[in-house]
């Protein structure tokens, strides 16, 4: 499949697996890369600047294709030296960076410089438009449907993906309730060159999570999905386990975000991660997860998205339409 | 344009124009017929079903082309003899009903006797099984965008729409953040065999409205829609206005139905819809009205729509899908 987005990053299938946290490791951006996609490791899911120099060696070992890293700045509270990061990124010879939380601003000179592409993932088109004139040269647009932040204003990608794809130049990639071919070849229609997958990503025989996370992504229907921390306008959408219900509930009572932040440390995260357990911790999903219903490798599943879509094209579509 | 939709109903371009209070009347309904598509006029927009009979018979007198008659049951408050506009609707020659609100069980017998093709519209696919056991003929099924009422699960087109397409053996018409030829391809990529469009109709030379909420609705972009009545769990989506904001203040207080329901009372509905000042009252409006930005005859639009939906199967689309 050929768009603006595989022509500009150099890959054969218009998917991006966005970074994640914990999830984006060099074993899943090289599985996605080396399948025809763009894998995209997260820059602090390694706790130094020193780990990620040797986790991008580690992906380079192991995928000759393009792949990604992706700089969440300014969401998570910790303190975090992200010149450093930058830094690394610059001089181990990725070419694809991935920007998302902050405006990527205080970056973008040192990213052009090393001739790396920017992608930079946002939520309104207010904020992709600043991104453009930045010289970003792609932006990731999250509609509500979206793991993670979707943002305060609830656009669906239906029309946010569309209206985005309007106003900018630069190639969109829509991002949020994706999975499938019927999904890619919607977004294409839509005005995007390309599409962003979390969820669909995280139900693969390489995504290092634990296999019953992986079960109940296979599981999920269109309403197992939560929103969260909304009034704390930090809006998160995540698997709606009992961990989400509970933090839901305090919100619901007026409760602050320390009560919040108590009680999620408490629920224990990294059980979740390692025992696949779901009900004890916070695990990101999104509305996508209805539409995931197998646990493929990436090749298998970029390659049957990419002849799913082709086949909608060819044959679907072009039925509907009749000949001209 | 071809589908199994257009095969079922009888029509040539895979649009619906469905059932909307004040705006469905037979001048609406009898152009986007006459231009092709499926029009639909509201029965309760008829204070009586004598009423209501004569607008069918007004609709019958400028199209020999479908059209169809929207029954929503349920939802408001006063108090409605059903039985007569079904009586009406059976013995007036229509052949295509919209139903909305409740099930449509109390009705399908004498509706299946009279000949009549049942569209259900329902916002879960959970509903959308249940309305296919029934027997219902098409399932119109609104996503998170669409205006009115999307139900209380926030689930998104992009995933809704191929849910429901999975789910159900009748043709699904995509209802809910559409306007366009991108929107159109797009659904019929998902799955569904149609599109339901209002927003869209709203702004046209045809709609019974003033030209003022006419040419708000252009200048909309995707922010300018407004959740409301979500704590009396029957959420609604209209044009965020003041009244709208209002609203919203007043159940973010704690404030009751009754509260709500005074002031908007006293905010005159009326007024907006025949002086066309949109800070008037309440004003239903989806989220695709950020996709529209002219005010075309129905022929013009729906002859643009397929038109362009069909430009970019057959180009856009099958250039990135290359050749077999």
């Amino acid at each position: 499949m050929k768009t603006r987005l595989t022509e500009l990053l150099g890959i054969e299938a218009p998917i991006i697996c966005g970074g994640m946290m914990r999830v984006g490791t060099a074993d899943l951006a090289a599985a996605v890369s080396n399948a025809g996609g763009l894998g995209v490791m997260t820059a602090l899911t390694q706790k130094t600047p020193k780990g990620l120099h040797d986790e991008i060696e580690r992906c380079k070992s192991t995928t000759d294709r393009p792949f990604g890293v992706n700089l969440t700045v300014g969401v998570v509270a910790t303190k975090i030296d992200y010149d450093e990061y930058v830094d690394v990124i610059t001089q181990s010879g990725v070419k694809i960076v991935e920007t998302a939380g902050r405006s990527p601003e205080p970056f973008m000179e040192r990213f052009k410089a090393a001739g790396i592409k920017v992608i930079h993932k946002c939520v309104t088109v207010r904020h992709s438009l600043a991104a453009e004139r930045l010289g970003v040269d792609v932006i990731s647009i999250d509609g509500f449907e979206c793991a993670g932040h979707p943002g305060e204003h609830d656009v669906g990608g239906l029309v946010l993906f569309p209206a985005a794809a309007r106003a900018l130049k630069v190639p969109v990639v829509a991002s949020g309730g994706i999975a499938d071919g019927n999904g890619l070849a919607a977004a294409l229609a839509l005005g995007c060159d390309g599409v962003n997958m979390g969820t669909r990503f995280m139900a693969t025989k390489e995504a290092p999570i634990h296999d019953g996370i992986k079960q109940k992504i296979v599981e999920m229907d269109e309403n197992q999905t939560q929103l969260i921390f909304r009034s704390y306008r930090n809006t998160a959408r995540v698997y709606k386990n009992s961990v989400a219900m509970k933090v839901a509930e305090i919100e619901a009572a007026g409760g602050g975000f320390e009560q919040v932040h108590e009680y999620v440390s408490g629920a224990n995260q990294e059980k979740a991660w390692s025992t696949g357990d779901i009900e004890a911790g916070m695990i990101t999903a999104g509305l996508s997860g209805a539409l995931v219903s197998d646990i493929p490798t990436c090749q298998e599943l970029i390659r049957t998205i990419v002849e799913d879509a082709e086949n909608i094209i060819r044959h679907r579509l072009a039925g509907m339409a009749g000949r001209a």
